[in-house]
């Protein structure tokens, strides 16, 4: 079949997407960090998407069937057939860094961001070239501060996707957009962590595939340094003592099998040697695993935000949908707003590329402005985007019959998950805020040297609008 | 004078200005596109206007007197001065591109733009380095298009900033975003052209340097052909039959002596060696002249919004201004405002950085669709972040006691020259729109293929919300 | 059980929500439409809602089960005991409007608009009192155009809450917003009519009580009157040849058990005496039915954003969300929010007000520009409002923890259903338009009367920036 | 010529304004409060402003000069002869409330309100009847507050249009906003008082005419009450010590020859008996002032928003302005703006002519978060409105060919005075938090309902997903 259908893709590709291969799109600015190997891949990923992901995206959905039992344990079979058509074609762990990971496809941050893009246009396609998160951030973890125990038992079949992980930081009970919140309790006992407390938003928990769970606690809550009290540590999903007591929706969706689980541990022991980095270095990790991770969900948003575009115009020119004797698409009002969703993707895009050049330039710490813009911004785009793509098709748009209001639920998590708009705003500002003594000693300087120019030329009113209208006169009037 | 005021130049960058220098804050994605000399000049530039052009704003302000005929024949010294000035610092002509020009300094599009932003920081910067519209582009025309008996006359001049030059196209009495609907007549007679009509908007015509206008007319009215109709023509400005019967304001300002005439023709008649290119290529030329006067405008219009954050946050930190007992810089709304406007300025900086680096690559029609996206874009993010710098000011937001309102005004107008966004939007939409039956067959094949994987998968069920329910059944409920 | 909830409620009532009953906080401006019946009616409706529907809300969600053929057969017990306990308090149909019903309870348009404000509050509290979509329109319809036969099989088991009933009118084919594109044929064939092809959207038709659709099909498709080829029959739905294919979903919400079905008629034969108000009249009815549910939508989407504010303000003061130290309250962001939330609701329903008062007034086709202002501007403020609560709830805001998630989704859906945003207001823009003519003759007429005026004080100057600077002199300077 | 006039006019109401007369217009929410005499009133407001002072607008401009200091003593001849029509036409004072005021018309402030919006539609307008700020603020504050004395001196030649005032309040050293924070020193010695400090955003103080401005300044800094260091006392223009340094301009806009004053005090000695209710009052007395003004400014906002909107229809129907061949109203963009505008300025009149009426109710103080409303809400949509009808416009609409741009400069300082929009947000925030514990408090005492409620039908489950997925489970799968 692959051949059969390589031949109709072909056609596909050039006839009907009616744009050239994604590696021609890139912008042009952006084009002096991607390799021609990179490019290659790219438009080796955006056909994988557009010709075999795209249209499993569906049968997907329909494999995980009904309830709530059987739809978190659940494995769909399509998603095993694309891995390892994904492998075939050499679609593989592209995502870790390779000036930092010996392990992964050897791609920067901005190659795989292109990349990234293409994934972000369909359901499984992350997930089919071992590219999901979170999944991701977790191996980038192991890999960067695990021991070469933690990584052959866990690294080493994520990174071949025999098994999946999650990662437990948020709590329900406290307010975790700031992380020293966090409340589940590590205690040590002899040679072993024990753990006590409650986890939800566990992205990924519900598969059950998912092996092992990525965790933060409070190890050391009396310490002084309010980020050293932190540890994180790797349990397996298996231990006694956890329960996934329920999963949580995002508006209508339950994300079935991955899902979103709300966890409970009592007295979950975990051996010491599962420790990562060491106790109290909880905060030293997730920094370190968010930066690259934004600019991956970034760059699928704004794939999500194209293939909304994509299907807005598609329905603007369907010629059975004729309100009042005209397309869509002879509409100034829909022309417009398809212009506007051109210019915000493309300034997103941009956006979210030099981040990413950022990072690869040295670290996520040094890209912490670049990569905090595109959290922000990139959401935002999308979401207006989806949203003008939803009222384009009418009932259609809200329904099943469309990816749109799947995507708005999945970009709206966007401007809440790392941590809400809000904190990245309210940190922006106060580091651009910085600058304010400064500023201000500038505009005196200028006022000053204002003031010196205008003696030089002999200039006696200080104000355009200068009156000097003394009383005295004013009662003649 | 200039070395003490450098002695304390070096202190205000330095100290004050609290940030690395404009070669240092490239944004790492355009870095690649930027020579060595180019990165040095644009610090030059930086120095130049923040130390010496800002500072003579209001001095040039105060030079221009008082009423109408007064204001638009001064001509204030301290421009001369500045030129002198700019000339020693060997900034000069910046704008004319490399690739294309040799008259020039050379530079490209794109370094000249990150120099463009710099000098959009003040209101004479640009004048003083000889790189003012609609100067620029009508020197690139004569430059491009011109005889080699025009640039002697007027290119050289011009180049030299001896004289100033204006660009004649809008018409008071038609819908001029359609440039078919142009009317100034251009009749033929012996050896030379009679002009009838009028103009507005000729911006640059008030100042008593402007010799030269560059005028668009209709020459061939009954030609088949709507875009061969018109002609460009050079008219001195002393040619009798010209009035320039009032100069037209902007919000309340008259920008004088530059101003904004309207101007009527009655009966000049001009050598037809004075024809550009030829009659009837009237389009041709206006059209190469847009693109890179796109980006010029754009980026002094970043360095405008750069300026009003600068001016916002200063005010935000005055300790003088304490509404409530509290510096504006402890709202979170305020700094959730700041931190916007550094996002959409980015953003927009990229936009228009990623345009140039277009038309660099080949021309200005190669970059159509960015240019497009950057003039429409960047206003909006100018306008919005001069907008809440206004609201933290107050009163002193509106009034002449900070440069904000004047600059709303001159942004605003740039929704509107060179075609309102409307037009802009329209033929974006429109372009994008031709993707339309692409697409259209794109989703049918995904379609489809998604019926035979399914079929593989032997699923049966059409809809995760299949019911099947028949009316019979119905009934017995 | 009652006398002791009572107890509890007062003090709910009083201490809790801390603000006057709901008959006190009518708008000033609208009392003087509100009889005291109506008030004390109002009351006691706000006092059911918030303390015996809401409370029932999430029961009502568990008592539907799951699984797709399960949930739109449930029928969850708890709705019929509040409806026992409505009938008890005197809340039953109290939608029908006083002048135009003797059937209802003898309320006006306005005076069930603010009912249906408290009734926005509840998933269930529609229902409970009778007053649920697409039931209040449906009874409207038959009430106003049916037989007395109709009348008695289908009006009085509805007005009694005993069954229910959907309307019938989108295609899935066509651009439904465009009525006249509706394709359903109905055939003529002795004393039945045959109805072939498909509906979808029919919301109300997955609940097992529903027995009967009003159907909107072509009749007459040569007739060469586009608004006389339409025909309303009423269906029963047991009729054979229906089958309900599937349900529609809303965001991930399947809104079972009433759902949104999708159904097809294959040779559906229905006695001509189901005919409402006889062939060719579809269009003149389903006007009529607009008109008030709209207004019923509306205030219940306000309802719904009054909600989504008071759990906004309550999130902002749970003691345990301190994120960085300060709760949300503290935060100027998010007060300014809430700020702006009360100014948009208070202007919405002041709208909608203004529109039942001109219904109430005369009827639904005078109030025409009222009903289509509030239809476009409510739900646009509704989601506004219940974004930003999501958003100060992060990861709750979008989950089944709180009612927002499914809020957002029902009030998308406003902004499409009975005709999406753009029919509305290019239907408004048109009507506006009309004043065009007039209004240029005005403005030219003022503009003459002005010359008169500069007239008769001597004033010579045209314009105050008048410059008339001849070109002769211009070549001197 | 009146009566000649008249026949014109009549004619143009008629014919060319295309609607029925203002009084018919009065939303219909809104008709109970309106007596017959001011129905009458209201449409007699709305001819003489649209046939006699628009077209003397542009006239008035014309009569003020060229200079600033010309400006700024001149007395516009036109202005004294619409006074004296507008009393034959019995338009004087209609502002004074008649529920507190003897002096004025008899009017409520809904009625007035309803004409003021006319009065919005011109320049001159509300000068010409005496309703103009800020000495109907004045007036009210001297007839509430003032001794007999202080009324025989200044109220009554105010009242009679002969003199017109200022009221001093803002200052440009400090945050005003906060009006705590106001220095102006008033020192008394003996009978007098001595005020030394200075005021800007001195409104009216640039015409001659103004001869008594209302200052507030503080007199007892030492007070521990902050709102008791304050006094408001009455400083005729012509005392020794003042000096009006300069004038602020709007926008480039001078305002002359009514202006913004920048003045100075300098030992100015004022009569103690000119004290206003006595020392220590000041903010009794501001109080006081605001509310209805705020009604005034929004009210007149609304009718600037409703004559852009007329202008603009007027240039999308302009037979002469047709770019790309059409038509601007045959643009479905256009006509959207247009429908969004008209939806947006329906609502913002409503919500003042509740604040309007909540006002005559009791006080402005009663009516505090209605006027807070409508001073945030209306200025928003004034400037939404006019920033649409200049893009409609293009240049003219940013130029003097156009009222728009001025009324944009006018608009955006709404959002300035009386408090900038911040706090007035802060404030309406911080008032509905109040409800903060008793929300909770009710949302806590239903969620325990629903846990009664659902015991009493039995349902186990907690959460539609739950799970209860326990570890030793997991590891089988």
């Amino acid at each position: 079949m692959s051949q059969a259908k390589n031949d109709v893709s072909e056609k596909l590709m050039i006839d009907a997407n009616a744009q050239p291969p994604a590696s021609e799109r890139i912008p042009i600015i952006a084009r002096p960090f991607v390799s021609d190997r990179a490019k290659k891949t790219l438009d080796t990923v955006e056909k994988f998407v557009e010709e075999e992901c795209v249209p499993a995206d569906p049968v997907y959905v329909q494999q995980i069937g009904e309830g709530v039992a059987s739809r978190f344990s659940s494995h769909p079979p399509v998603i095993e057939d694309l891995k390892k058509r994904a492998k075939e074609l050499g679609l593989w762990n592209m995502f870790l860094p390779k000036n930092h990971f010996k392990e992964g496809a050897g791609f920067s941050n901005l190659e795989y961001g292109l990349m990234a893009e293409m994934l972000g246009k369909s359901r499984v396609a992350s997930e089919a070239t071992n590219c999901a998160a979170p999944d991701t951030g977790n191996m980038e973890v192991i890999a960067k501060y695990g021991t070469e125990q933690q990584k052959r038992e866990w690294l080493t079949p994520l990174l071949e996707g025999k098994i999946r992980s999650a990662f437990l930081m948020t709590e329900p009970q406290v307010a975790s957009s700031d992380a020293t919140n966090i409340e589940l309790r590590m205690q040590q006992e002899g040679n072993e962590w024990i753990l006590n407390g409650q986890k939800w938003w566990s992205s990924g928990a519900g598969d059950p595939r998912c092996q092992i769970y990525i965790v933060m606690g409070k190890s050391d809550p009396s310490n002084p340094k309010p980020y050293a009290q932190q540890s994180v540590i790797l349990v397996p999903a298996s231990t006694p003592g956890i329960t996934i007591n329920r999963m949580l929706s995002v508006f209508g969706y339950d994300d079935a099998p991955h899902g979103h689980g709300h966890i409970s541990f009592n007295n979950v022991r975990v051996p010491a040697s599962n420790m990562v980095l060491g106790p109290g270095r909880g905060f030293e990790i997730i920094q370190g695993r968010l930066g690259p991770g934004r600019i991956h969900h970034a760059m699928r948003n704004i794939g999500s935000a194209e293939k909304a575009l994509e299907w807005m115009i598609a329905r603007m020119n369907d010629p059975t949908k004729k309100p009042f004797g005209k397309n869509l698409s002879e509409h100034g009002v829909m022309l417009e707003r398809v212009a506007r969703s051109r210019i915000e993707i493309d300034a997103a895009r941009l956006m979210v590329l030099n981040a990413a050049i950022k990072i690869d330039s040295k670290d996520a710490k040094a890209a912490l402005k670049e990569i905090a813009e595109a959290k922000v911004f990139v959401p935002k785009v999308m979401l207006d985007v989806v949203d003008k793509a939803i009222q384009a098709f009418g009932g259609a748009g809200v329904s099943q019959d469309t990816p749109l209001a799947n995507m708005y639920a999945q970009g709206r998590t966007m401007r809440i998950v790392d941590g809400p708009d809000e904190v990245h705003l309210l940190q922006m500002g106060r580091n651009e805020n910085r600058r304010g003594t400064a500023l201000r000693k500038k505009l005196a300087w200028q006022k000053e040297a204002t003031e010196q120019v205008a003696r030089k030329y002999g200039i006696q009113k200080k104000d355009p609008l200068q009156l000097d209208r003394v009383s005295g006169k004013q009662s003649k009037l």
